[in-house]
C-alpha cells in the first residue's frame, strides 16, 4: 500500500504497536537528531531532558470531560507531572493551553478550572502561562487541554543515584530512565490496575459495574521524590497509562534490553474490575491507569521501597509483581493455571481517548 | 445572566476584549499567584519567566491546515518561538504535541511534519519531546498543534540592556516586556499587516484577492537577538497576532500607562490587502499576523534598528509608525485626513481561526 492510501486510525493515538510505528517511522525520523538534549525525542522516555531541565508536553483529549474520580483537569496536571516524575525530576511550572469548543457552558470550565487548580496544589506546581482558542463545536466534547510542563534535578534524585550505585557496578543514567533496568532488578507496581479505563470506558458507554469504579487520577511527584530521599535505590520509572502495564513492561524491555517476568497472581487488581473485564473480554494488563507508576528497583532496596509505598494512601496497595531476568527477552508472565503466557505489545488500548 | 447560562463562542478565542475578559475573570482568577515566577501568568505577557527559564505554550487550531504562505506545522513553531522571543529570550528546545483526527492523509502528516523541521531550522530550536493524540473526525480540519518551548536569556540581552540603561534612568525590567514603554519611545513595526489573516480568509471563504497574499508566518527570534547584539535599545516586545496591531498596542498602552500615537500614513500594508479589507468592511489594524513584531525602542536608537530591520528579508518594510506619550492614555492614530482617531481594543479578531 502506497503511503499515499493510508490514514489515520484511532489506533495510531492509542498507545501500542501501532502508535510507536508512527512516531518512529515519522515524527522521530522528522524531529530526532537534537543535538542539544540529554535525552532526546528519540529516547521516547516518558520525557526529555536538555540541559538541566526536564520538558515534557501533553495533549489531554478524554472523553467524556467529567467522569467518575476526575476530570480533563485533574487528568492533565497528573499526566504531565506524573512523567516528567517518572524520569526523576520535581515539576515546577506548568504551562496549560485550552481549545475550548463553542458552546462550553462557562459553569463547566470552571469546574474544570478548579479540579485544575486542585491538582495543581497537590503536585506543588504552578501554572505560569497559557493559552486559550476556541473551535467550532465539534466532537472533543467541550475542550481538550494541553499541559506542558518543566521539572528540575533535585537532591533527592541525587541521594538515589548514590544508592543506586552502591549495588551496581555498571554505569547507569542518574535520570530513572526507561533503559536504565538490569537482569535482578524487583518490578513494583504501586497499585491497582485497570481503574481509570474502566471508569472512562463505564462514562463513555453508560455502563454501571457497581459504584466502585472510580479513576484513580492523581499525581505522584511528590511520592517520587520521597521514595529517592527516604530510601533510594530506583532505577526506572513509568506511568502505566495508554496501552496499561503491557505496554509500559515491554517498554522497559526492550530499552533497557532485558526480560520481565511478571506473576499473575502478585498483580493488585479490584475485584470489580478484574469481572467488568473479563464481561468486556478485555485485558486489564492493556488497559490504561493515571496515578500508577511501574518501579524498577535494586533488589536490596525493594523491600524498603514496598513498604514506603504500602505507608502511603497513593500506594497503598503496592506490589512486588516481578523482576528483570537475563534468561529470556521481552515480557512473560507466569501464571496462576501454571506455565508461562507472553505479555506482546499490545496494538493499541482497548479503550479509546482515554487521555 | 447568571454565569450558569453562559456559553464559550468563538470571540472567547479570538483577541480582543471578550478574550481578554475571559482570562482574566477565569483563566488567571483560578491560576494566577505563582510565587515562583518572575514573569507570571497574571501579567498576560507573551511568556512566562521561571527562574532562568523562559516558558512558553500556545496551541494552534487554524483551518484550514494548509494557506498560502505556509500551514499549521509552520506556524505553530514561529508563534511559540516569537512569543518566547517577544520577552527577549532565545528559544532552545520545543515540545510538540499533535492531536490528529481521524481520516487525515498519512501524506498530510508527513507535509506539516517536514515543513515542522523547516520552520524549526530558520529558528535554530529543537523539538525535543512531544505526544500524539487521535480524536475523532469532527470539525478541527484535520488536526490541531500544540508547541510548548523553553527560552534563555543570552549576553546579547544582557548588552540590550546596558544600552537601555545608558538612556534611561527609570528602572525597567531586563526582559523587553510589554509593561516597559516610558513616554518619549518610538514604536516601530517590522513590516506590513494583515497579510497572515487575509490569506487565511481566502483559503477559509475560497476568494481570491489577487495572487500576490500569502501569509507572513515566520520565525523572528534570530532577528531579535541580532537587533540586541548589535544596536541595543529595545524595551518592549509584542508580536501583534490575533486582533492585530490594535490589540497589541492597546496592551503595551495599558501595561504601561502610557499614550501611544500612531501616523496613519506611516503603517506597512500591501496594496492588495488594503484593497481587500476595504471591500469586505475589515480594519487592517485588527486582522492578525505571524511575521511581524513591534517594537518599542529608546528613541535614541530608533534610527539604528530601523537602519537594521531595513536590511533584512524579515524587516524590509519596516517603519516608524509612532510613539508612547504622556499627552492621554490609550492608543489613537493621526489620520491621513487630519484629526485623530481612537484605535480602541478591538472586541475579537474579525476572521475566526487565524492561529
Amino acid at each position: 500500500m502506497s503511503p499515499k492510501n493510508e490514514y489515520i486510525t484511532m489506533l495510531h493515538g492509542a498507545g501500542g504497536t501501532v502508535m510507536h510505528d508512527l512516531i518512529e517511522n515519522y515524527v522521530v525520523k522528522y524531529f530526532g537528531g537534537a543535538s542539544n538534549a540529554e535525552v532526546p525525542l528519540e529516547a521516547m522516555d516518558d520525557a526529555a531532558v536538555v540541559g538541566d531541565i526536564v520538558l515534557k508536553s501533553d495533549s489531554h483529549v478524554v472523553k467524556p470531560i467529567f467522569f467518575a474520580g476526575g476530570d480533563i483537569g485533574r487528568l492533565a496536571v497528573s499526566g504531565t507531572v506524573n512523567d516528567i516524575a517518572a524520569v526523576g525530576a520535581e515539576p515546577y511550572a506548568l504551562a496549560c493551553g485550552f481549545i475550548l469548543e463553542e458552546g462550553l457552558a462557562i459553569a463547566d470550565f470552571e469546574r474544570i478550572l478548579s479540579s485544575t487548580r486542585e491538582a495543581c496544589k497537590e503536585a506543588n506546581v504552578s501554572i505560569v502561562t497559557g493559552d486559550t482558542k476556541v473551535v467550532e463545536k465539534g466532537t472533543l466534547g467541550g475542550c481538550v487541554i494541553n499541559m506542558s510542563g518543566i521539572g528540575r534535578r533535585t537532591t533527592a534524585l541525587d541521594k538515589n543515584f548514590v544508592v543506586v550505585k552502591k549495588f551496581r557496578k555498571a554505569p547507569t543514567a542518574r535520570w530513572t530512565l526507561d533503559s536504565n533496568l538490569r537482569a535482578g532488578d524487583t518490578i513494583i507496581l504501586s497499585g491497582t490496575i485497570g481503574d481509570h479505563g474502566l471508569a472512562i470506558l463505564s462514562a463513555q458507554e453508560g455502563l454501571s459495574f457497581g459504584s466502585g469504579i472510580r479513576s484513580d487520577v492523581k499525581p505522584l511527584n511528590r511520592l517520587v521524590q520521597r521514595m529517592f530521599k527516604e530510601v533510594g535505590g530506583v532505577v526506572s520509572i513509568k506511568d502505566p497509562t495508554r496501552g496499561g502495564l503491557a505496554d509500559a513492561l515491554n517498554e522497559f524491555s526492550w530499552k533497557s534490553k532485558v526480560g520481565i517476568l511478571l506473576y499473575e497472581d502478585r498483580i493488585p487488581i479490584r475485584e470489580d474490575v478484574r469481572i467488568a473485564c473479563e464481561m468486556l473480554g478485555l485485558d486489564p494488563l492493556e488497559v490504561g491507569n493515571e496515578g500508577k507508576i511501574i518501579l524498577g528497583v535494586v533488589k536490596e532496596k525493594a523491600t524498603d521501597i514496598l513498604k514506603l509505598l504500602k505507608a502511603t494512601k497513593e500506594g497503598k496497595d503496592a506490589r512486588i509483581i516481578g523482576k528483570a531476568t537475563a534468561e529470556f527477552a521481552g515480557v512473560a508472565m507466569q501464571t496462576v493455571v501454571g506455565g508461562k503466557r507472553i505479555i506482546a505489545r499490545p496494538v493499541g488500548d482497548p479503550i479509546p481517548r482515554i487521555c
